[in-house]
């Protein structure tokens, strides 16, 4: 088995397409010839592409069977064509769009897949078993980072099964306009983060007490107004006097509920039970030939296993839209998914930009020449099964299947998203390279590209590029996917928990400061 | 020397206002009868006003000679008067205002009060010495912390001379429309912190690779282009082969920079190098009559001795702009101001709300009714010097005396752009109580209330409720605050820094994110 392709290939997406892309590590020189007679007119970078065919001035670039943009200038065949190269489309409109028109695909049911895990009073279930401290507001934020420093090294211990002691810090909760329309967002984002199934076993708070987001804002009261469901810290308190008081609280509340959650025991659950969201990042041109389309396949096992897969990024999935809207279970679900493009559209055209604002200088680098053609290999992730739900920011997931959780396609807060959307697993990936991770769920991170894989060997979880050099197919990894996030959600720690590293949670707040 | 008040007492602000505050301890029961034969019809709480005289329905109610707004329905004297009982009036008419009208007071020079500061090659003046590593894009902060914490354990003990070593991160850098109007907001702001006169003994900066805010963006090279002024550490370079080469170059790099930094030393500089920021949180009825007047008596010393005051938060000063444009030093400055007050009005209408989503449930359990009356409270931070000055928000400030910082009053909002602004000094005055810290910059805490100041005895620096009791006077607590920055600024270490207690950065960045 080779690290590298030795022979010229390139990697054509769909029969219609006259555009590809190179595969070979380091790209290719001009003058390589390919197997069908192909010659490169000028070097060609790795993931780049390359014109299959002469495209007159204006006309169609197309690569996933789809226009990804249209001729600037003459391109002969053997042509290398990137950014500058190309004319970007318009972004599809969103009246007259197909509704739930495509059959959906027989899936058969796959029966008999499970993991241990730890099943919750409301009948979801964590991978892991963790105790957070939910802060209202930032300013309590060095308070418990100090606690919770304290915590980890003081009383953690003593209880083995619990995995980890978080504080869901942020920088909402104060200084910001509370009553504005969309500050609806964050606060559910928070709430539901709190209620993450890892992160269930009991609600603890520490608020400061004179913050606009007060603790019952933040948790209401359940319907019977009886219990409010959780242990208040709040450091205005006029029982405490002197910093060490506020601590000793923090950690005595804390312990109460370590020593609950350290009675929990993980149990078989079936596959049904994961709710799995799929995010990419650092994204280039193999993300949507290797990584993504393995994760598609794998997504569809979920699906077909009853669990719940959850793909998002707006900006990496408005292009195409029309794939999305026909794929809807329902024309209920493709109206909602309209929706969601239209405000977000407003959105950024309050803020003088458009979905173009999208993409990276590396993910040009990286051979995507513009937001359509990433969406495209974005959107592979969400393999082929009809949509059945949409799920607003911040809001949390009722429904199984395949969702389309509405979110920025910026990855933290993307991830803040599928958090509060209630997932118990991450799947991430990336081809230039990322070391992003989530303290409350565990991430699996999928490289693209075979050397990405080799550098990074203790950060990849998983080597997508083994597809593109023919080491494997997108089945056999996208089933090699589907049994890692079985072990994985059993127990099985990641690379981003074994170096423990995660980002903050980061919120969509679409609403002023103040 | 006593806590608390025995006798009755309210505090009037000016003699034409129609109510004042009371200020005992717990507040005063009906039927107290003052000195002056004023008798409460009802129980007030602490901080909060009562009615001086039989105010009408419609009526104006004033404080610190200002309108805060209009009865509601008839007060009789002796009432308690909170935001129920008010309505709160327009905010001032940005057209038609006094512009740089007010005769400048007479301020003596101060000289000969000096402090022991680390002088930097660019003039500033750092009050401490610390190694920052600057960060493009929040996926590197997880790598960053763990580099971070070992640097902390394994090499900074072994450079007595250097304070600290502090990771900026940030959530922005990727997933932002980097290309729109606003986002020059944060990209300026990050770029000014890394410059901040405590962090500039070498520039060093953690890079992903791919990310939309590359490291020339950040920093572009300075005029003569030859020097790039940066040490740069690449995630994604083709050199690092697994997570600990990345460790190792971060580690190696900031050794680099520990051993340049431990050679400083703290040299006698003039109190004419500080540059101090002022800001108010967690505010109550008291932060206008106790620690905000004596923040406000300091800030013309610091002016008198030569240094740069800041004052900020514009939602906090929108209602006194008629006074600032009258104080401002030029009717080009008076013109700055009122940009930036046009500016954040046009901000918050955009999100459908306004500068009365200022104040939060505290402020108003506080005594506070609106913003109108937080606002007047706010300003005299500001003292009595002309305001000779305005820097936008995360912009540097270029010139010296007072300046008004066009921050939003968010805490840590204003706190980082303050930062960005060149602070070596943060003053914060407090009624409700926070356990605000930052940690580039030292952070001296100012109580407005004996009782906060008595349970947050290791949290608070400064006690300002003394001047309520009669304890102390303005003067001598403003006196007591200038002492106070000096030593601070030479080194002595603040409440905060003792507990390592500080707020992550939070950039304001009025742009969408994608």
């Amino acid at each position: 088995m080779t690290d590298s392709l030795c022979a010229p290939l390139y990697i054509k997406m769909h029969g219609a397409d006259n555009v590809a892309i190179v595969a070979n590590d380091g790209g290719l020189p001009g003058l390589t010839r390919f197997p069908c007679g192909l010659e490169l007119t000028e070097r060609v970078p790795q993931g780049h592409k390359v014109a299959l065919a002469d495209i007159p001035a204006g006309g169609a670039i197309t690569r996933y069977n789809v226009t990804i943009g249209y001729a600037l200038d003459d391109i002969p065949s053997g042509s290398w064509i990137n950014e500058f190269k190309l004319q970007m489309p318009a972004p599809p409109r969103l009246d007259r769009l197909p509704m739930a028109t495509r059959q959906a695909p027989k899936m058969h049911p796959l029966d008999g897949y499970t993991f241990q895990g730890f099943r919750n009073p409301d009948g979801s279930v964590g991978t892991r078993n963790i105790l957070a401290i939910t802060t209202t507001v930032q300013c309590v934020s060095g308070v418990v980072e100090h606690a919770v420093k304290r915590i980890k090294s003081e009383l953690l211990p003593r209880y083995p099964n619990v995995d980890d002691v978080v504080g869901l810090e942020h920088t909402y909760g104060c200084g910001v306009a509370i009553d504005a329309p969309d500050a609806a967002i964050p606060i559910r984002t928070l709430r539901n983060i709190s209620r993450n199934p890892n992160l269930v076993g009991g609600t603890m708070i520490v608020s400061l007490g004179c913050e606009k987001l007060q603790p019952d804002r933040l948790l209401p009261a359940t319907a019977n107004g009886s219990d409010r469901g959780y242990d208040l810290v709040t450091l205005q308190d006029d029982a405490y006097v002197g910093f060490d008081s506020m601590i000793v609280s923090i950690m005595t509340t804390a312990e109460r509920h370590l020593s609950q959650l350290d009675q929990r025991r993980r149990e078989t659950c079936p596959a049904s039970d994961l709710v799995v969201g799929v995010q990419c990042g650092g994204s280039d041109a193999f993300s949507g030939v290797t990584a993504n389309p393995a994760i598609g396949y794998a997504s569809d096992l979920l699906v077909r296993a009853g669990a719940t897969v959850m793909f998002a990024e707006t900006t990496e999935v408005r292009d195409g839209i029309d794939q999305l809207t026909a794929r809807a279970a329902s024309e209920e679900v493709a109206l909602d998914l309209i929706r969601q493009m239209e405000w977000y559209d407003r959105y950024l055209a309050r803020g003088e930009a458009d979905r173009s604002a999208n993409t990276t200088p590396g993910n040009k680098k990286g051979g995507l020449s513009n937001i359509v053609e990433k969406a495209m290999g974005s959107i592979v992730k969400s393999g082929s099964a009809p949509i059945s739900g949409v799920v607003p920011p911040g809001e949390r997931a009722v429904t199984k299947g395949l969702l389309y959780a509405a979110t920025p396609a910026s990855d933290f807060i993307c991830g803040t998203l599928q958090l509060a959307a209630g997932i118990n697993l991450h799947v991430f990936s990336t081809g230039r390279g990322t070391p992003y991770g989530l303290a409350e769920v565990p991430v699996i991170k999928v490289a693209t590209r075979n050397d990405l894989a080799r550098r990074w060997h203790d950060l990849m979880d998983l080597n997508a590029g083994r597809i593109a050099t023919g080491e494997t197919t997108i089945e056999e990894m996208g089933w090699e996917l589907f049994r890692l996030m079985l072990d994985v959600a059993s127990g099985r720690k990641t690379w981003a928990e074994r170096w423990q590293l995660h980002n903050s949670l980061t919120l969509f707040n679409p609403g002023p400061v103040t």
